[in-house]
């Protein structure tokens, strides 16, 4: 029985006493200290470890995306509440200087900027898609990718953040070996995170569609099936925090970007993630605010 | 005599063949693949290595700052043309409506956002100023950050990029101690780059201030030799490329925090930064595409 003590305030102020996390005065982007980067490193780490044997390919993309692929993939449809565009100031010497009066007297000047071509990545998989387009070898393909990953909703709460880091993994292939995949990783991620000592549990989820045309595309979500999220009490007993999805998109991106397998028929594509700050903070809450307190079963995973 | 033949446009192509970055269709935004993030997390390594005895603290923040921090520093009066603002859609059902429909007709739809309480980093060093604030102690702080910084300035040219990373490390002191490790870590870092055999020289330099009042700033931070580069042929012997710069900001950052030393006097600040993609593409361009066939020597410092 879980018998710890919830308490949102109390778990922060903790984290910034232990130098876990530095406050910034923005909601949702603390610094994260020299030993919470290193738990985080160590877990990501741990998981590549758990994966190598599926030879993932590893991509490398900067946390912005371009704007045309996250209107032509309907995320304003759905998430609009959620996206980060990118504007500039693209002006001359003396709209510059207007810019410059604006913000010294404390106005608003957001109308002297113009949106870029790029917008922030939303989810650590979108720019792989893309990557995928044309023709698939046999058996699809297995890519892994490690970003930061933007959501505007400004929290105090340690585990809803602005900018955070996922570990992806997006399998591309039939709907079979999609669906496969998806389900065994869901078994791989619930072993890993019990032999780190978490108290996790997986239940079927749905992504926060907006408005009310969204709560009918969540109840769908949900029958399909399509979305598991695994999930640990970290700020709450009653509400575990999600800390790791998996997701199965059957042909929402091959569609878009004309990914077909070598019968010429629309690929499938899913993916999984862990939430490192989440996973991180999980940890802590579950095994205490000093690494070298926690059990020798965990230290042995994520310092080897 | 440097021999070597410079090719903007082959230089790019033949960094695509080899796998060593990935199209993304956004200038200055390609994907890495994994033996261009294998080189730059390597180089990275061995800065840390290197500066391991100055004991700096490791802080990480998310690749976002406050807005206020960006407007209080006249980073908008200074770079306004190389800013990224950060906004996002907080309206209603009917709002997110008029969102989609405009979207799904190609029309423009940034009227219907508003500014967000952040911005992208535009240098790394910029959220460790504040964690500064009050009365240092002796001999002030050094801090070491890596981070994602956005620069506007979209470019067909491999080391001109939108979002790339910067190894940078931050001291605060008396302006004797500042300036002092300034000018010895100018000589650290040379040493440095020339053990990897990279063909590099220091310059005086400034930054690229806006517009007409902009050309008198420049001029003045040579004058007073507050800014100097590292520079390496990547793309043009005639034009060598910065990869690594060092920054004596005096009391610029320090006023507007309040930064003091024991005595009182307002500190000073400096920074150095390795431009980590730049120093990976300067390893590639000097050394060749493929890092198996790089001299012992450099093999020996990025893979010991």
């Amino acid at each position: 029985m879980d018998t710890r003590t919830y308490d949102i305030e109390g778990f922060h102020d903790e984290l910034v006493a232990y130098g876990l996390i530095v406050p910034t005065g923005i909601k949702g982007a603390y610094g994260r200290g020299p030993v919470f980067e290193d738990i985080l490193r160590r877990f990501d780490a741990l998981v590549v470890r758990e994966a190598a044997p599926d030879n993932a390919q590893e991509l490398t993309f900067p946390p912005i995306v371009a704007r045309r692929m996250i209107e032509e993939l309907g995320y304003l449809d759905n998430f609009p509440q959620l996206a980060g565009s990118i504007h500039s100031f693209m002006g001359d010497d003396r709209q510059a200087r207007q810019l410059s009066e604006r913000v010294q007297a404390g106005q608003r000047w957001e109308d002297l900027l113009a949106p870029t071509d790029v917008m922030l990545t939303p989810a650590a998989c979108y720019p792989v898609y893309p990557t995928f387009s044309g023709l698939l070898p046999d058996s699809g393909r297995l890519v892994t990718v490690m970003n930061w990953v933007f959501r505007h909703e400004p929290s105090d709460e340690p585990t809803r953040l602005q900018h955070f880091r996922m570990r992806e993994y997006i399998r591309v292939g039939s709907p079979q070996e999609v669906q496969a995949w998806r389900d065994a990783w869901l078994e791989r991620g619930l072993d890993l995170l019990r032999r780190l000592k978490l108290p996790v549990q997986s239940d079927l989820a749905s992504d926060p569609f907006f408005g009310r045309a969204g709560r009918m595309m969540a109840a769908s979500q949900v029958d399909q099936r399509l979305k598991f999220e695994i999930l640990c009490p970290v700020i709450s007993r009653e509400k575990p925090t999600a800390i790791c999805s998996f997701n199965w998109h059957q042909e929402h991106f091959t569609s878009t970007f004309g990914i077909r397998q070598r019968d010429g028929a629309l690929a499938h594509t899913a993916c999984l993630g862990f939430g490192l700050e989440r996973v991180t903070l999980a940890l802590i809450k579950t095994h205490g605010f000093d690494p070298a307190d926690w059990p020798a079963q965990v230290r042995e995973l994520l310092w080897p």
